[in-house]
């Protein structure tokens, strides 16, 4: 198995209402079929679908809330950091953790999107950014 | 916010069994900190942490199994599905949809890690996949 992410696919309450929150973000839509929108996000894609169809068509058993996944939408500065999470606090997330000095030596905040997805808005000086938005670990 | 994903953390019960589910199937660590192990997948990362420490994080409760986030790893053809699932299977994954043909055309299966985090495995002929691994949606 190669070592990639091609697709993460969200599972919302509403394919509407979440689609609306991602636009709210500056997001634009890709593709809109079969009630799933897919977002072309830097080199792989983000989708919303119908949870209980996700669900059904993962053969999982949904848990209910948060289940182990957390994203993380890195930037080029602490600056970058406040202004992402203020568009999503203006866009309805809720902030589930202010921006901060990190123990790692970064910056970073954390919001949930409407559906429960959490979002880390971060800047981690460790972890350089390419000009195409691209992050690469430092040799280890 | 710009419209691309820097890093997915995957919570675990345990770092190092998980790591190494994933170096069964072929993955390299690229870094190992601080109970960490971060994989270059791309242009993005995938990151292993204990699950509770990602839900503190994060400050969200967790709710238990799945929540609502299934990855997807795309390749180039069914044979292919195939043998990435095979390969998730001979790794102690569960396979929670056998390799079929989809509704879109195309050709999936879907297997769970030992924590409980769903992998679609497709071959979609409608999402060209480009040399270095990258996926782009057709034109809307």
């Amino acid at each position: 198995m190669d070592q990639r992410l091609s697709l993460i696919t969200l599972g919302v309450a509403d394919v509407d209402v979440a689609r609306r929150f991602y636009e709210r973000l500056g997001w634009r839509v890709g593709l809109d079929v079969q009630e799933t929108v897919f977002f072309q996000a830097g080199g792989m894609i983000v989708g919303l679908w119908g949870r209980d169809r996700l669900a059904a068509d993962s053969g999982v058993k949904d848990g209910g809330g948060w289940g182990g996944i957390t994203l993380a939408h890195n930037v080029a500065s602490a600056g970058e950091v406040d202004r992402v999470i203020e568009e999503a606090r203006a866009a309805g997330a809720r902030i589930t953790r202010e921006p901060a000095a990190t123990f790692y030596g970064g910056y970073a905040g954390v919001f949930v999107d409407p559906d429960g997805h959490a979002w880390e808005i971060a800047h981690n000086p460790g972890f350089p950014l390419g000009d195409d938005g691209s992050i690469t670990l430092p040799p280890g």
